[in-house]
């Protein structure tokens, strides 16, 4: 039998491609993965679509109960494991397509669109990015440096950065975890002030004058969504901007082409 | 009326999502773009499946007649442009974008997956990429290093590149150009061999030892189609390594995590 890995999109339950719908209405079990992404509907409109119910997949189920769950449960059945966005994301699923293998197991993977491409609808040619980075949040005031150094180096090339910004759900806090409680706090979705507070922070740490209150930032919210919000603007303009609703992200431009000067100046 | 500008991903008819085809099957007219990419079937199976006629349109139509053709007619009924891969991969749809607002068009653009994230099906992380790069036809002796120095870039910092390889669509040759003659050649697409021809030729030119017959690269054929072929191996290897039919593209991996090992040793 077959674990189809399948990408739904970024909005609604509208955004899986043909190909992705028969895949999931031929499967006997079907996992929608939601814990690196969020959809614009809930499961009850993916579940009409299908015909068919659709179980949510944590993040220990797809990293850690990967084996008894979807793979050999896939040695049996047709199994779906629906991701927000593209399949290919996250390495996670490069490694449930090892394990398959090793397993002996068909591994199929559907594409889709994910903010990897679709960032492009900002205006900013997509082969001008440099390597993209994450802005997690700051965790007992240790803070990686990484979307600082990341951003500084596409800047030295005129590259632009996409900034993932951090997501946090159904994880435990480090003082329940101490005491051997188990609670889930509730998702927490990194805002581009939020992402924007980290960069100045670093800023202020490494005073290499990457990211200040002057630098053209531009911010986006709900990509793909019929309420998607970019906004371009300097860092101090971002900050006081209420981007509303997740998913955020952040990109810093690198050098502008002129049609994509128009492109931001047209937002 | 509207603009739809639309992505109808990499393989066939049933890539599109149901947005996209939702959108197609509203439209009064219909045109498939496809001197960027190509699709594994023809326009028939696309007309089979939305039960209209798709016209294709050539580079001049969409670049340079945009403004009659699509933007005009977009004043008094529904058009559809269809884009192989997604609808952000090149500039000229942004510059679409911004030509339809400033004629007070509705644009709509429908996402899709691309090379630019499908990619990660090789099974190296998304967000370790640098910049990508474009390896093109030499001509008449004039090489552009610009892909040498992107890979030398982004190995020095342990990043993957992605090398889209060259595509010649119904180009006049500079003979026929010079006489005044416009007659369009047959379609070249460049093969994994003659990407890395073009790369061994300016490491002779540069001498950095960037691209050497040992360096580790991947070669992807048909990516997204059911006869899609990934081989990882040497330069050396991948010269004799026949790739059948386009399109083509490389990549020339940079610091490898344990997984991305894997992943490779795997394909």
């Amino acid at each position: 039998m077959t674990l189809y890995v399948i990408g739904i999109g970024l909005y609604d339950e509208k955004d899986i491609t043909l190909r992705g719908l028969e895949a999931v209405k031929s499967c006997d079990e079907i996992y929608l993965e939601h814990y690196t992404s969020i959809l614009g509907v809930n499961v009850k409109a993916l579940e009409k679509l299908y015909g068919k119910t659709v179980q949510i997949a944590s993040r220990d189920l797809v990293e850690r109960e990967a084996e008894e769950k979807l793979l050999l449960s896939a040695k049996k059945k047709d199994i779906a494991l629906l991701i927000v966005g593209d399949v290919f994301g996250a390495t996670t699923h490069t490694d449930l397509q090892l394990r398959a293998k090793e397993l002996g197991i068909e591994f199929q993977a559907i594409f889709n669109a994910s903010v990897m491409n679709a960032i492009g609808v900002v205006g900013l040619e997509l082969y001008k990015y440099g390597k993209t980075t994450s802005i997690v949040f700051p965790d007992n005031n240790w803070l990686p440096s990484a979307p600082y150094d990341v951003i500084a180096l596409n800047q030295e090339h005129g590259l632009h950065t996409l900034c993932l910004l951090d997501i946090k759900v159904a994880e435990s806090n480090l003082e329940d975890i101490k005491k051997g409680i188990n609670k889930p706090q509730p998702p927490r979705y990194m805002t581009v002030e939020e992402g924007l507070e980290v960069l100045l922070r670093l800023e202020r740490e490494k005073g290499k004058k990457i990211i200040t209150k002057e630098t053209l930032v531009v911010g986006v919210a709900r990509l793909g969504h019929p309420d998607m919000l970019i906004v371009s603007g300097t860092v101090a303009e971002l900050l006081i901007t209420d981007f509303g609703e997740p998913l955020h992200s952040l990109v810093v431009p690198g050098k502008l082409h002129h049609i994509e000067e128009e492109a931001l100046a047209n937002l």
